[in-house]
């Protein structure tokens, strides 16, 4: 693991590191905040998954989630959305191939050689964090948009890995969706029973998830025909999952809109990670 | 005026827009930040001046400003640091010519056809926001490094139009720096008494201040012998200007520093302002 950059971010530290993925067979970025109460013993961990086009950046800089992370002594990772780089496969569309994992495992040519994202996310990077950061086996995750996807599929599918869920504008129904049937179809295949363990309405209404969750959804969003929202309200309400939904009028799909509500986020996890 | 953007955040809106600008001959971008409040009349306005290389965009998706000045009901004008385009002056070197306006009025060739940024900033931009958004003339300035600089020295030039002043990490005495000597040598020429009036020590020594000065500055900053600030902070004691002048252990110069203390700013000038 190298040190790309640590910067000073209230009163903790702000870090960019690589490595080299056994999973994704390629040097891999991703960024960890720790937070001033790391300096005295293991913090909870929340990993925040980024959307389409991002890298590990994005949201690093942008989502403002540091403030309230240190406030709550709270270490966020943020990983990068897929594997990237020379001699790795990629399409010219910004919604398949480098920037847009879609935190599955590809079993389909080109895609299958790198793009590993399920297993990078759940158990390398995870494996790595625990064994070089001080953060504890307390862990929470949440994402925005194709992270916020990974973020619900990756807590049902491993729900010993993480105690606390939550997204921004995820996308909940990828297999009814552009944004989803495409992918999976290039990265898993045409058989659609293999799309099912990573659509986040169908593993909610098969798994459910054993705790609560916390959506919030933009009504100005200007995607919400792929996000498709009203699929995964049904289903927690059929289910009756606790959980909160909360339709946020005239936000849109912008970093505004997860700044705006990232305190709250960061806050529903800690008290569920730290209690 | 055009709208070339407008996000919901923090219950605001964050507007980006272009006109074009009288002062610099070309068409300019700015960016405003209007809290909840100004819904209901007009707010207070802080003005964000930016530093070398950034546009009106760094510190609006990077500073987490927005939040604060939500809280605090005021408004946040973001302009840009220079004139752009093509046909406008320009320099290799990223400190000087677009990026790098210094907020002076240029007089000397290639830059003064275009690089009037004192005026821009402290008439042409003031006139058209006032007249365009929900502002008050209750108005505070502040800015980060090069736009430390222009918030200081514009607030002592123009004590009548800004009511409350601080500044993060910025350049203080340009006159005795390579981050101003080459600068204003370009813009101002060879005639050093003319860079007198842009020195922020050397203004503050003549004319000072009538108010008070919140100024945080990192201890590892990796500019601290272009920025001077023992300078400012000599000058201030000096002439007993009601100051907080604060060293900031183990920060550097990015935004992750400006966004750690950007709450602190924006409540020292909503307690100016609003008050």
């Amino acid at each position: 693991m190298k040190t790309v950059s640590e910067n000073k971010a209230f009163g903790g530290v702000q870090g960019v590191y690589t490595h080299s993925s056994a999973a994704c067979s390629c040097e891999m970025t991703f960024a960890v905040y720790l937070p001033p109460q790391a300096e005295k013993g293991p913090v909870p961990c929340l990993w925040y998954l980024s959307g389409l086009t991002c890298t590990h950046e994005n949201a690093m800089v942008k989502a403002g989630l540091q403030a309230h992370a240190s406030a709550h002594g709270l270490a966020v990772v943020f990983p990068d959305t897929s594997p990237r780089g020379e001699g790795i496969a990629d399409d010219e569309a910004y919604d398949l191939g480098q920037g847009a994992g879609f935190y599955v495992d590809a079993t389909e040519a080109p895609w299958a050689a790198h793009f590993k994202m399920e297993t990078y996310i759940a158990s390398e990077l995870r494996d790595l964090v625990q064994e070089r950061f001080p953060v504890s086996v307390r862990q929470g995750i949440t994402g925005h948009s194709m992270g916020g996807h990974g973020a619900l599929t990756l807590a049902m599918k491993y729900p010993g890995h993480y105690q606390s869920l939550s997204a921004f504008a995820p996308i909940v129904n990828p297999s009814e969706s552009d944004w989803g049937r495409k992918q999976f179809g290039a990265y898993l295949g045409g058989d659609e029973s293999q799309w099912r363990a990573h659509d986040a309405t169908l593993l909610l209404q098969k798994k459910g998830w054993g705790s609560d969750i916390l959506i919030d959804q933009g009504s100005n969003d200007q995607f919400l025909e792929f996000l498709k929202p009203e699929a995964f309200s049904a289903a927690l309400a059929r289910i009756r999952t606790p959980s909160v939904f909360r339709m946020q009028e005239g936000y849109d799909h912008s970093y505004y809109f997860v700044s705006t509500f990232g305190g709250d986020h960061v806050a529903w996890h800690a008290e569920r990670l730290t209690g």
